[in-house]
């Protein structure tokens, strides 16, 4: 594996990351989902232990699109991304929430992992692990932390 | 990549697991942190949104077992790993806990996410997210659900 293709690799995740964000801002379900692998195996923040197919997890975003009536805020941080060959992965904190019907932003800090396959030259996000961590005491999720 | 050469990193990062899984219920933090590369950066379950570098993630699992003072419990369930040339990725649902004074066990399912780079000929886990998801309604942690 030469530096080129490690870097063209790296180069093209970055952009399907940012199909993926503009997408989930724009509530493009769609295109959302034309960014994982078929039997893609996601963690998700809420509710379920894990979403296993395109198929479950596709209903589940529709299902989150519509829990949240105002612009849809999803902000990356930093983005680390690694390749190699046909795996890759990427890692971030990432601002999430949605305006209010009176425009004040409702957000929070999450983390956000992404599991990288590339088949027949396309590559796709075959695992994904969105989390907010969550106090030992209360065992309530963290919403205020900052990075 | 050959298959050959795939599936022996297969192998290679399932037993890095291992090690990694035994040395936890063993409260054995330094062959814990033999298994992440300097750089690592972890989204733990608990308390920050991340822990960069092994310094600051090994004092992390250093308070982390002293708060549970039973044994310790770590059983994976079914882990999905990929790999090729020098990057990989697992992931899998995780009973973890420990056992009250009187041998009871207080466990939970939680989900697991680990990033290996290999570097020198020696893989390490260069990123960690581990979670429970939460309760949009109450906002805490999800303790009973069951895969």
């Amino acid at each position: 594996m030469n530096a080129e293709v490690r870097d063209n690799a790296v180069q093209e995740l970055r952009a399907l990351l940012k199909t993926w964000t503009t997408a989930a801002q724009a509530r493009d379900v769609k295109t959302i989902m034309s960014c994982y692998t078929d039997d893609v195996v996601a963690y998700d923040a809420i509710m379920k232990l894990q979403f296993q197919g395109a198929d479950a997890y596709g209903k589940h975003w529709a299902m989150c699109m519509e829990m949240c009536s105002g612009e849809m805020i999803f902000e990356p941080g930093d983005v680390t991304i690694a390749a190699s060959g046909d795996v890759g992965y990427a890692h971030y904190l990432i601002r999430c929430g949605a305006k209010d019907s009176d425009g004040t932003e409702k957000t929070s800090w999450m983390r956000a992992t992404a599991c990288f396959r590339r088949t027949g030259g396309k590559w796709g996000i075959a695992h994904e692990h969105f989390s907010a961590p969550f106090d030992m005491e209360s065992g309530k999720a963290l919403f205020d932390l900052k990075p």
